[in-house]
């Protein structure tokens, strides 16, 4: 029997998952593991497809550095030429004899205004020069009021700081089986009001077309009121979940990715952070149980957190437990 | 038949638009196609009728740094006046010989501590004009303070950075019709939980009077989890909607604005971003399709979403879907 | 009939105003016209009472300014002290030669020191008077740092900018009569998703006990998707309404409060704004109709909102709509 | 009769508490007095479980001057290192002769560099030691975003400045008891739309085993509009509540805590504020009554609330209230 008979109808579909359910049209993973989705944009202009501030708030700190560091350069040579440009003698102050120690004189007298320092060894003198060095003081507050806010805001950008267990499993869960997976605050965080939304997406072949089937996945319970330890979100395989009729074989041969988005309120930051993950079929262990990941300290006063045992589990033979395979994918 | 007679009786009024009923009171275009409401305030005194905020956060980059340099020269223009004012010779190091040159370099040191560059060979000496070059440091850090927070402010205000189809379509829907328009984002955002609400707004003549109605219109779906590829927002024309006995001519004749109002959560900004835009009746091409704007890529690793295809459609002939217009606006 | 006999049975009392039901306790008008609550703390230290940051945003800002002069000129005093206690002859390139000109000379260094101006002509020599001047530099930078995030923050402070009708008025509404009052949004902001709540405080003495009664006041509507133009607030005097039985004389002579909220997102803030007035019974006109307040441009392409026509009413006789006050408070 | 059997049954059980229910892994309380968990974090590597915007924000005020100190002394020695290493002689003005001295002349060069004062009499000479200087005002600046960001971020933090009585009290409420403790903000903020949440966590000793069961405590009323006065949050020990059947001595006698979670919108902050705090058993007094805390001021114009009397309560005797322990847990 093929896969696409085996999804439970009474699975609730996902309608508006914002992934559309053209499936020829996809490429690769929906949404990569860190949660950022696998998306390309052409058409418009370039610089109108950037948005600057999420470009440069998003990149490792060393490119951001780079990025300031050749700014800085790059607006202090522009400076120089103009003041070569306008008059080297109108630098009051340098020791330089040669073209090149007065390039690079004028270099620095321009480091020293831009980052308003202003030593004074040397000084603008006469109209133009010191008009020149008035502006570029006004464009050095400017770029540094740019470069420190974002400076900052990278520092200070809210971020959920969760981490998700590198497998989801498939448990033993009251009568039947659920897919579950663990999240953990791994930062000396406080997460209040977590709500957590999984989505299904299974992509079927019938008939030579592919297409995708989104379904919402019904949790066991999809809020906590403080997200401090780990939380295991479970998906009871049961009626409503279009695993119902699966079976291992089922689990290894589907395609497909399980979305993950977890939202809370950290009150360091007052404001809400968002954290998104997914599953591909490959990274689900069927039959498995997590291991406990907290315990009581020795001195019994506080309790201890293991963030290294957030994908620890004990495999287990559930075979009993989940629907028997009869016409799997392979003889469909 | 006049078009009042067609609007459908059972479509939900919207109460609550914000913009009354007492049409006679409207002039033109109730919201601009950039979602800014089409309205002037009178009466107030001008001063208070402004948020500086709002109005400086709103300009156009070049009229910004435009006042932002105006106020820089001329408070240094009124600083260099005082310390002409309260003596020149009280400034050691100058090398100004004539008055204009005097208030040149009166006016530069004026920049120099403005800026708090302050390269010192002008400085100030005596308690009167020690007192006023302290003085502006402090005003100028203050000025800077305001200046620079509303630079940054600019660059990293939130916004939603949607694109808009420039048209809306009339298209097959199901049995029947629905009025569609896309929407995109079209910079690197990445926005989830994405909530669209449509008003439709018709200026119906009757009597020589005209009057407003407004309806609420049903959408399709009306959210979305992820907003990152383009999002095709439906209003099915059916038994609740106002355009239920519309034919292509009452769309053709038909007077007012269907109202968008779109809002997300950016997770960089880490806010609530908001989007609004309107369609006037002339913007609704009745009998078309649009044509699909995202593919897989070569490699089949990503999904490519082609922004210039966003208001791409092709037309097709709907009027044996469409009622039959007996009488229309124009015979009634 | 005294006035609690006419206090409709069926309006729905609000039970969490958090102004408490004791009203011996109270003094005067619980909340002030400007939307602030009239409310004295006690207890606790008055340092631990006050949040610097809510007192300083709040104050007028001739005050706020004064403050900073203030501080900075009381640090420079501090600093000043210090330089001369460890010996002026530390400062290097002083013109001064009297004490007192000494000590001015210190003062500025320490202004010149503390706002990083640092003209150099007086500069510290040695280590200790060096090491003074840097950790100036260093509260320098940390004092501004609060100085001017707070200067910036009171500029860009989230508010309402909502302006309310003076009087709130009963009119003739369908078959019987509301209470109504105005607001409207009186500079460029563009308010959306607005929402208001309204609670009726009424003081009743019975048996020379006075006793405080909330109810909600049910609005024609609550919500506004748009607050653009004025509006227009209606508490429909039905049979949910605590005024449900009074007479004009009743309104005349009723003790109370009527308390308003209204919160909207603003979207240049892109934040929630949120405004809060209040009405007593004496600033009720019994029997008026508000003016329009917003006309069609005379081009006829804009409306425009004439915000001194927010109070605008006409008097109107509506005894025959209110019911007949056989027995009012004066003679029960 | 043992504890266990005498929580009611009908009591709503809280199941995403985010503590869990395997008691035996915990240690001493849940939740400190100030709200904090009473978690510590073990296992990934230490510096990736620092979130350090979190740490810096949250350390007591010396520390964090302390740090600032410290880095910045860090950094200006080693880039007086670095100015000596690549020639002293470069940094022109230098009065120094000794060794010692130099290093000294150098470090403050350096200070003078870092926070951009600048004053010029120390300057640098050539390429090298120019480009050092340069990039060190770069760093400085960009230091200093940091430094400044956080400072002022400590100062603006969203903080709710909720004080909760000392004690909770089990006090006669209706025809029976309630639990009941107050709250009351204590500086000069605003709050208003204040939500609080209590959960009721015991901890039940059954065959030597030891676990957790959490309830939701159903509340009197949960909101209240504006949090200006003192807010007494009641927990009517009704059949609903897991209290119902236990006398005083089962009181005294229980093990567990009650969380308390209170959360509110700050119209100065612009934002959500929240707090959270938890009564142990010991910290309940069973039998007693809050004082009144807010008066008429003497003029009668205003409201006195007195903060001293946050926890002042007089103790009465409610055994006839509370059900008869016929066998409490010590004889169970």
């Amino acid at each position: 029997m093929a896969l696409l008979r085996k999804i439970n109808t009474k699975a609730k579909a996902e309608i508006n998952t914002g992934f559309g359910t053209n499936t020829s049209a996809y490429g690769g993973r929906l949404m990569n593991k860190n949660g950022r989705t696998n998306i390309e944009k052409h058409g418009v202009g370039f610089l109108e497809r950037i948005s600057w501030y999420h470009t440069l708030l998003d990149l490792p700190l060393w490119k951001f550095l780079s990025i300031l560091v050749f700014f800085f350069t790059f607006l202090n040579l522009i400076f120089a030429l103009i003041y070569l440009a306008v008059g080297i003698q109108h630098l009051s102050g340098l020791d330089a004899v040669t073209t090149s120690d007065k390039f690079i004189e004028a270099y620095f007298f321009s480091a020293q205004t831009f980052t308003t320092v202003g030593y004074g060894r040397i000084n603008p003198v006469g109209f133009v020069t010191s008009a020149i060095s008035s502006l570029e003081a006004l464009v050095g507050l400017l770029s540094f009021a740019i470069a420190t806010g974002l400076f900052y805001g990278r520092f200070s950008k809210p971020e959920a700081f969760l981490r998700y267990s590198g497998n989801a499993i498939i448990a033993p869960y009251k009568d039947g089986a659920a897919f579950m997976f663990r999240v953990s605050p791994y930062k000396n965080t406080s997460l209040t009001d977590a709500e957590a939304k999984v989505t299904i997406g299974l992509f079927i072949e019938e008939d030579g077309v592919t297409r995708s089937e989104f379904f919402q996945a019904g949790l066991e319970y999809s809020t906590v009121n403080a997200l401090t330890l780990s939380w295991t979100i479970v998906h009871p395989i049961n009626e409503e979940s279009p695993f119902y009729s699966f079976s291992a074989e089922d689990f290894a041969k589907a395609k497909g990715e399980i979305i993950v988005f977890v939202k809370a309120f950290d009150d360091m930051f007052s404001n809400e952070v968002v954290s998104r993950s997914s599953y591909v079929f490959g990274e689900i262990i069927v039959g498995a149980k997590f291991e406990p990941m907290y315990f009581r300290s020795p001195d019994h006063n506080k309790t201890i957190l293991d963030l290294d045992k957030l994908n620890s589990y004990t495999t287990i033979d559930i075979t009993s437990i989940l629907p028997v395979s009869k016409n799997n994918v392979a003889t469909a």
